[in-house]
């Protein structure tokens, strides 16, 4: 049975919203799952959950980590051989083989500077990225990375290449995964010197690398894997989110104000508007893996409802399942031999 | 009366929505308009316009810049003396103060450099920058550059900065317009080098600047310019035209495969998802500005119609009018001092 650590103390809204997502992934998925956080918060609404009957159990870990956590006090609170937060107890249990997978809502950069110093990378990664899936015409694109590495060298984006296109294959499925630069022009020779630099390093790898890509391809679903350094990655992530929250304010605002034709097509379209709920909604696809790092971790959005905790322990369970960790280590280790 | 030079062999279906937008503009700006292109083919469009009794003349040029020319080719093409392509001969006219500013929908990369050699650029500016406005939740933000330079200095942003504010300030009418950096996280202190190295300058600078800023604060209307180096504002750029795109795709698919009621209300609504349209639609606001040049360029989108070019005149005038060129160097001047 696939054995996943949910972080109790990680979403905005914590610790419910993870707790009754665990109690609800485990009885959906049949996986086994271990809550840890403060034992004396989680125990009630776990039994509330009906979660007494379910292969969960708690490991307590009184402390936790926040927005407010960062610089030295965080690498302090990440590094500390006894640190008790919830992530550093989660991290490891992975660690020391007592669970497959870590799932956490929690802040993000707390995320993955504790997998670092728990966890540390797979020989031949520099850099751990994160990997989420966008939603675009007819499926999903990996972006990676957004955020993790604001400066990159384009060894780096060689390797983001190879992780993501594993990844894509693995757990998503995806046959012989299509790998696109981020660029600023589709044509090769277009792009920053980190891109022209990475461009041949990709092109020379065991990829199905299509060339720079831009918004048009991402979106229109032409590629499955999107590189790119995480400064970048980051701010196409935060604009798309943004712009795609002002189109879903202009129109209810339009409907609101209008006549009452428009007013009550507005009623009956609600359903069609559905589709850029979606895009912003963290519950559906609802973790990015951070892919790099000597274990499985899921990090989901702050936002996350027990929904997308749920989502979250079933793509984790996926990528157990897929043992994507190993086939990240082969692909990696492949690449450092040419 | 304000001299506008139209590139008539700009837009991607040359020359028809070229000359057609220039004669609405002669008809109701009142401004005086120099056609520059393939006499023969401009001739006919411009009579059956209705332009022979308005403020209207041509300038044959002979020859045209492409999506094709690049590299040395353009440049030669670019810089020769006695080059007869439309961008050439219009900007030597405003070079030479046979007019006022010119207007281009054809190739950017070609606009960009044969500007650079016709009008050659601002003292103490190293990079000129293309400045288009982004619609927001309130209005617009200029975001700077996003395109003409993938690799940028410190520098180079500060000066995109006191550019975007004098344009902000002065085309767009708005007071004291916040400037903000565009960065990977809000807090001083977060970003990449480059963002790291700028914010000192852009915060010594005398301008309204609110330190950094996301996609969140791009599209709720928080800052009325941001500043980035032209590699991520392409991507930004091409990335939320891709996102909205999408959502109007989705959206339109939704209701046509839906039941009669969402189509029905689909066709009432449809007013309101306008909206989505006028994001995508470059006639609204048709002509981003190339800030840095010695001398007032607008470039409009290759898909741009005749109400495109019209509105791009429009956006020109009020350049000229506000003496956006002499404020530009003045700031810049003054900036030099310190």
């Amino acid at each position: 049975m696939t054995r996943i650590v949910v972080d109790a103390m990680g979403s905005d809204n914590y610790p419910t919203p993870d707790v009754e997502g665990a109690v609800m992934a485990a009885r959906e998925y049949g996986v086994e799952i271990t809550l840890v956080g403060d034992e004396s918060k989680i125990k009630p609404i776990l039994d509330s959950a009906g979660g007494a009957t379910l292969p969960i159990q708690i490991v307590h870990a009184p402390e936790m980590l926040t927005m407010h956590d960062k610089g030295d006090d965080l690498v302090m609170k990440a590094r500390h051989k006894d640190a008790k937060n919830s992530m550093a107890v989660g991290y490891d249990l992975v660690k020391n083989g007592e669970a497959d997978v870590f799932v956490t809502a929690g802040n993000t950069g707390a995320a993955m500077v504790t997998a670092l110093f728990r966890l540390g990378r797979i020989r031949g990664v520099d850099r751990p990225a994160l990997a989420p899936p966008f939603p675009t015409a007819n499926g999903y694109c990996i972006i990676l990375d957004i955020g993790a590495n604001p400066d990159c060298k384009a060894e780096n984006l060689l390797q983001f290449g190879i992780m993501g296109s594993v990844f894509a294959e693995r757990v998503r499925g995806v046959k012989n995964p299509r790998v696109g630069l981020i660029s600023n022009g589709e044509e090769a020779g277009k792009g920053s010197e980190l891109v022209k630099a990475a461009y041949p390093l990709l092109a020379g790898a065991k990829l199905n690398f299509i060339g720079n890509v831009e918004g048009k391809e991402i979106f229109n679903g032409s590629t499955d894997v999107a590189v790119t350094d995480g400064f970048t990655g980051n701010v196409l992530l935060k604009s798309t989110e943004a712009v795609a929250k002002l189109i879903t304010e202009k129109i209810r605002e339009t409907i609101k104000n209008g006549n009452l034709a428009t007013k009550f097509g507005g009623m009956l379209v609600r359903p069609a508007l559905g589709v850029i709920r979606k895009m912003l909604d963290p519950s559906e696809e609802g973790a990015a893996p951070l892919l790099g790092v000597n274990g499985l971790v899921f990090i989901a959005h702050g936002r996350s409802d027990a929904l997308a905790i749920k989502s979250a322990v079933r793509v984790a369970k996926g990528a157990v399942e897929a043992k994507v960790l190993d086939a990240l280590k082969s692909a990696i280790e492949e690449s450092l031999k040419k």
